[in-house]
């Protein structure tokens, strides 16, 4: 007999206003089968970072068919698991783990989310020079991502310029030397000038943080633009190079595809990837759908 | 908004046949909530009985609603909660806890459901003098069942006669003295013969144990019989005390009414046991409709 129910949880810090509960069980609704996804908000719980281990020895003894992890416990979670997905090693981060009798796998879907959005998305632009900015976790996840989809060269800016720079070693180490560059904030103007592209990773033109993350006037029509940031999914950076002209991919979609390849991780069955487009673009709040 | 997204489990031994996913699930999906019950074996895990504390506390931080607790911990489990129901601590054992905000609070459904089982397939049955054979767990509920419906006096028979004699003094000192008598297996002949009726509550009659659990020839058409027995629904004691004449409970509506009982502990929802007992009906395998 086919399984046809599941449990399923997120690890992290402050994940209250979550959409992927809403994404996972919409989803598996229109697909009949029984699905439970539970936030284990670390802050809620009183817990350490650290205490990702605990919980998912606790996931695995009740039942749990599967774990989304975020924040702060990506990296911490791994040596918790028994076996690792070749992109999540290389990355060092896990976002996705599948119990499955006894066993705990641990994946990375942001790198495959992202990489279907923008092939999706964006299909045809030129990716030899890459611009990204921020160099955090989802920054990491997305600069694999590119190099994956065969980016050139990836210039990797922070405003921490180490972090910048532990970022293009791990890549360059992975994807070999040269792929990526670390480069510094005041560099930004230059950079945009004659790249192809810019994905932007940093938290600015979420609802919390409005506003364009460099000034309007580094934007020309010669750039693509994607976005990480998905609430809302129409940033004033997505806003700004559309009136431009810019080709443009906003963060719903890596929203989407890293749930969608979360849910057939742990169920085995194909998601419906238009139905949940759909589904974030009302969640977030959008005005149109998802581009 | 109210909540309808809700899981439970059941932390026990050896529960793997266990009815109560199904019983529970079914009426969830009638009523239209998101209801997912876990199975939680300590054998399968291989945990002790002890570890039924951090197994709570586990289900606790997932963000469990509810548990059912079964052998061998609910009385292990009792220590670990924060409130208890008068039924529960009177009987000190538990099969039910309620998650609210962090709160674990104990209740035993075992004797509730044989309660409103008994109350509604034997509602006019004389109460002066009950023997009840087994003195184990599910006799223990039991037997309150019947003190708190008013029955004049309950002799415990049990092949473990200490067994019997510490249930009788647990009953006696919670509905006064008097209440409750032990006696030997060798006795039950004379008793049945100016007995009432009869509460069976040991293992004879289930599958893995077939046959009476006395002699034919001690039962008369004076006594009613209410068992405890579930699977299956129709025992041969049933079988042959309905021959003779004598009415008779299944043990289908005790093990609906503690499900249904939970139910509405866990969700504040009103179930509908009537539709409850046809599930059981058709879980047990029975030929008919449970009596």
């Amino acid at each position: 007999m086919a399984k046809d129910s599941y449990l399923v949880g997120l690890i992290g810090s402050g994940i209250g206003p979550s959409l992927s509960p809403a994404l996972h069980e919409r989803e598996a609704d229109r697909q009949g089968l029984r699905y439970l996804y539970r936030l284990i908000d670390i802050d809620r719980l009183g817990r350490a970072p650290e205490a990702v281990g605990d919980l998912l020895r606790a996931a695995r003894d009740l039942g749990f068919d599967g774990l989304n992890i975020t924040h702060p416990c990506k990296q911490l979670v791994i040596e918790h698991l028994d076996a690792l997905d070749p992109r999540a090693e290389a990355l060092g981060a896990v976002n996705t783990v599948v119990l499955d009798d006894g066993r705990a796998v641990g994946h990375n879907t942001d790198i495959t989310g992202f990489a279907t959005s923008f092939a999706r998305g964006l299909p045809d632009v030129p990716l030899e020079r890459v611009v990204q900015l921020g160099a955090g976790g989802a920054g990491a996840a997305v600069a694999h991502a590119v190099l994956t989809l065969g980016a050139g060269q990836v210039t990797v800016v922070d405003p921490v310029a180490p972090r910048a720079a532990a970022l293009a070693d791990s890549l360059n180490r992975h994807f070999g030397g040269g792929r990526a560059v670390p480069a510094a904030l005041r560099e930004l103007a230059a950079l945009l000038r004659h790249a192809d592209g810019v994905v932007h990773a940093t938290p600015t033109g979420m609802a919390a943080h409005p506003g364009l993350p460099f000034p309007a006037d580094l934007l020309h029509s010669g750039l693509w633009i994607a976005e990480v940031v998905y609430r809302p999914l129409e940033t004033e950076l997505l806003r700004t190079a559309r009136a431009l002209g810019c080709a443009t991919l906003d963060g719903g979609g890596m929203a989407v595809f890293q749930a969608a390849d979360a849910f057939r991780l742990v169920t085995g069955r194909e998601p419906d990837s238009a139905r949940m487009l759909a589904d974030i673009a009302e969640l977030a709040g959008a005005v149109g759908t998802p581009r």
